[in-house]
C-alpha cells in the first residue's frame, strides 16, 4: 500500500498546527484506514519534522512537502533528498506555490530523485508551467491556480478550462506524466469533476486538515475518486 | 541535562550522511554519554528529519539547525518554531553562514522563540555582525568566520582577534548574551584557547562528524571546555 | 547641494510608473527646486534604470533603492555598489521592507560602501532591528513599521512610541547614526511630529509620488522639517 | 538594426568593471560598428545602471540582464519590465545561471513581456531545462552548461552533444523558439562550430569584455556567425 497508484488523493498537512505531531500522526492513521477500506491510494505529506514518525507508523505513501537542491555535506539547515528517503518517505512534492523553486533546482532534484528511486510530484500554477515542469519528467504534475488555494472554491468547478488545457498539453507532449489537480477542492463533487476532466487525482490541504470529521471528509473525497 | 548550561559544546550534524538517521542517533547517544561522564553540557543539532528521533532518545539538549519565519498555517514546505518545539528540540540555531537569514526574519523569530520558551543561538561571521544579532537578544551568539569553517584551522588560533573583539563588543553592550565560537575547531587546544579568549563554548561540525572515533573526539573537545 | 545634510526629506520613487523615466526626472527636478527654495536637503531614490539620468540632471543627492552583495565581475543581473556610484548616485538604501536583506550581506555592503565613500541608509521595521542595523554603522537608519507603509496613517502619529524607542536606543548606543522615520507620512504635521520625536528626517514614497501637485506636496512636507 | 535577427551575437557585460559606465558605452559602440560593417545582428546586455545610456546611444538591440517578477508599484529595489522597456531596451535575458529564477516567475514575465512587445531570451543549463523553459514560449533559449562559463573552453567544442540534444528537443517540440549557445565561447572556430551544430547564435561575456582588442575580438566572433 505504500506504493503510489492512481487515482490518488494526496493530503498536504502544510504547517497547520492541527496536523503537527501527534495530531499529524492521527490524521495519517485515519487516511490509512480509509485507504484500506476503499482500496484507493491516499498519500500524506506531513510537516518535515513528522516525516519519520508518520512513515514508521503508517503503510500508505508518505511525501515530503519540499526539499533543497543540495547533496549531503556542509549544508546547515537544509533538507536533502537522501535524508527524506532515509526517514521513510517515498518521495517529495516540489514547487508548491507556497514554496516556489528555481527551474534549474527542480531539474537537478528530479534527476537526482530518479537515481534515488524516489517519487516526485511537481506543482505548477498554470497549464503552461505544468507543461514546463512536466518536460523535466517528474512522476506527476499538480496544477494548482494559487488564487484558489484554500478558498473552498474548487479549481475543477471554477476553472475547468485550466485542468482541461493542462491535461491536453501534457497528454500530447509527455503522456507518461500523470496529472493531478489541486486548489479549493472541498467536496466529493469537486473530486468527481476533477476525474471527469481527465486528471488522475487531487491534492487537498485545508478542506481535510480543517474538517471537524477527518474520517468523514477523507472518505467523502476518496469516494469521489472512484466515481 | 536537557537544559543549556555553559561552558557548552554544540555539535552541528549539518546534512552529513555520516550523521543522518540511525548514525545520527548513534552520534547523539555518544554525545550524551560524554556529557554525563564529564558533567558538561553538550548539545546536538541534527538534520531536521531526525529532530524528533533524537529528541526522544537522548537527554541532552537538541537544537534545530534553522527555522523559517512563518506561523503555523498554509506554508507548505516550511519549518515553524512550533513544529521544532513539538518535536522535542529545546531551541534553534539561526543565521549559520550556510543558511544566512534576513535581519527582519531573525528578529521576528527571536521574539517568537522567547514566547515559546525556546533557546536561540544566532551565528554571525564577524565581530560587527555578532554585535548586530546580539542586539536582538538571542540567548547566545556564535561567531564563525566562514572562510575557516570546515578547514581544521581553528578560529581561536588563526583569528584570535575576531574572538577577542566579539567578546569585548558583546560584553560591553549586551552582557547577558553568551558568546560561543566556531569555525575550524579541531583539537582540544583549540577549545582551551577559545575559552581563554573569553567565550563560553564552541560550535563544531566536521571535526566530530568526520572523526573515526566519535567518542574519543567528543571527549577530547569537551575536556577542553573544562581546561 | 548634492551632499546629505539633516534634517532631510528622502523621496522613494519605488517602481511607481508615475515616477519612471521622464516623469521620474520631472519629479526629481521639482524636488531640487523645493530644496533650493527652502534650503533644505531633499534626496531622491529613483528606480535603478533612471539612476544615471537623474544623477546627471539634478544637483540634489540621488540614492539607489537597493544593491546586491557582489563585487564587479561575473554576476549577471546584479547591481554592484561600484555601478551605482559610477552612475552618479551618492549612496544607497538597504533593507527596505519591500527588499529585505540578509544581515551578513548588509554588513558586507556597509563596510564596502565606506571604502567607496558612499552614503548608506538602512531601513528596519522595529526599534530592535533599528538598533541591530545601526550597530553595523550605516550613516542613518530609517525605522518603518511595514504595516503602515503606503497607508497614509503616519508612524509619527499612529505609533510614536516606535520612534521614541528607536531614537532612544540608537542615541544611547550608537549616537553617530542618524535616525529617520518613514511609513505613512502624508502631511506637514506628520513631519513636524517626526522631528519633535527626535528624528532627523523622513522617508516618503506614495504620499509624494501619487500626489496630483508634486511641487505643493514636496514643499508641504519639506516645510515640516523646518518646523 | 535595433531589431533582433538571426544569426546573432549577444554580448553580456555582466557586472564587469571593464564594461561599466563610459567603458560600457564604448564597448557597445564598437559592437554597433562591427554589426554595421558585417551586417550581422549584435545585441548588448549592459549592467542595469547603463541600460538607458547605451540604449540612447547605439542602434543595435539592447537587452537587460534580468528582471524582477513585479508590476509597477510599491516594490522598492526591484526592476520591472516596464522600466526596462522605458529605458530603451528591446528585451531581457532571464534565468542566467548567475541569476537563476523560479519557474513560476519566468512564466509570468514571459507572458507579460509578450504583452509589452519585448524580446525574451531564457537561459538554461542543460538540454532538459532548455526544453522546459522553451515550453514557456520565450523568443529564444540559450543553453549554457554553467561549469564552462568563463572558462574559455567552448561548449560547442567541449560538449557538442549538449547543443545537439538541445537543438533536437526544441526543434521537435517548439520549433518557433530559437536556440543560442553560450559558455566558454572564445574564438571564431567556437562560433562556427556552434552554428554547424544547429544553433542560431552565441552568448558571450568574458571572451569579449576581457579582450584587449574589443573591435578585433567582436569582429572575429561575428564573422564566425557568417561562416
Amino acid at each position: 500500500m505504500s506504493k503510489i497508484t492512481y487515482p490518488i488523493l494526496i493530503i498536504n498537512f502544510k504547517t497547520y498546527i492541527e496536523a503537527t505531531g501527534k495530531r499529524g500522526l492521527e490524521l495519517a492513521k485515519i487516511a490509512e484506514k480509509v485507504s484500506k477500506e476503499l482500496n484507493v491510494c491516499i498519500a500524506v505529506a506531513p510537516i518535515i519534522t513528522d516525516l519519520r514518525l508518520i512513515s514508521e507508523n503508517v503503510e500508505i505513501p508518505v511525501l515530503a512537502q519540499s526539499a533543497d537542491p543540495v547533496n549531503p555535506g556542509a549544508h546547515t539547515g537544509h533538507v536533502t533528498l537522501e535524508a527524506i528517503k532515509e526517514s521513510g518517505a517515498v518521495g517529495v512534492i516540489l514547487n508548491h506555490s507556497e514554496k516556489p523553486l528555481r527551474i534549474n533546482d527542480i531539474a537537478w532534484m528530479i534527476e537526482k530523485a530518479k537515481n534515488l528511486n524516489m517519487y516526485i510530484l511537481t506543482c505548477a500554477p498554470t497549464p503552461e508551467t505544468s507543461l514546463s515542469v512536466a518536460s523535466l519528467n517528474p512522476d506527476a504534475v499538480a496544477v494548482e491556480p494559487p488564487e484558489l488555494i484554500g478558498t473552498g472554491r474548487a479549481v475543477s468547478k471554477e476553472k475547468p478550462d485550466v485542468i482541461v488545457k493542462t491535461v491536453e498539453l501534457i497528454r500530447k507532449n509527455i503522456p507518461e506524466v500523470h496529472v493531478i489537480c489541486g486548489a479549493g477542492i472541498e467536496a466529493r463533487e469537486d473530486v468527481v469533476k476533477a476525474i471527469e476532466l481527465g486528471t488522475e487525482g487531487v491534492l487537498v490541504a485545508s478542506a481535510i486538515v480543517k474538517a471537524k470529521d477527518w474520517y468523514g471528509k477523507i472518505k467523502e473525497l476518496a469516494e469521489g475518486l472512484l466515481k
